[in-house]
């Protein structure tokens, strides 16, 4: 059940940043959001991949280096339409 | 060290939300912002809490569990700010 947990956490905790990605190329505009929540998220959720290697926990690495790929491209989206008003 | 490493991945991501709530209360705008990432980001990281009671692992408990706090923030002030255009 545990192994099952952690991958359902880790999914959700992956996937939620597809929202925004949508929201952001959909509506062109990112003025709201903030780049430091990318900015800091990415460094936490790499450092959670390495911190799943040192522990061998698949479901802390699988989720948290995917989650490493989707904040980069949100922060690439926040740093293309940052000028659009 | 993985201890350190597993606090200190859980102090990034824990933070990244302070960030985004910081904005939407100045700019009083959220219409950028994807309220169903808040959703996920909650459903998600409630879960990490979980499975870190499971695993007995500190770090995932506590960080998991302020994250789940700060993610709740940033919804209530999504709705509450949602009509301000």
């Amino acid at each position: 059940m545990t192994e099952t947990i952690g991958i359902m956490a880790g999914i959700f905790t992956t996937i939620a940043a597809i929202p925004q990605i949508v929201r952001a190329i959909k509506n062109r505009g990112v003025k709201d959001v903030s780049p430091f929540m990318f900015i800091i998220l990415i460094i936490g959720v790499s450092l959670w991949t390495w911190y799943g290697f040192l522990k061998n926990d698949l479901p802390i690495i699988i989720t948290n280096g995917i989650s490493t790929l989707f904040n980069a491209i949100m922060l690439l989206l926040i740093i293309k339409y940052r000028d659009i008003k």
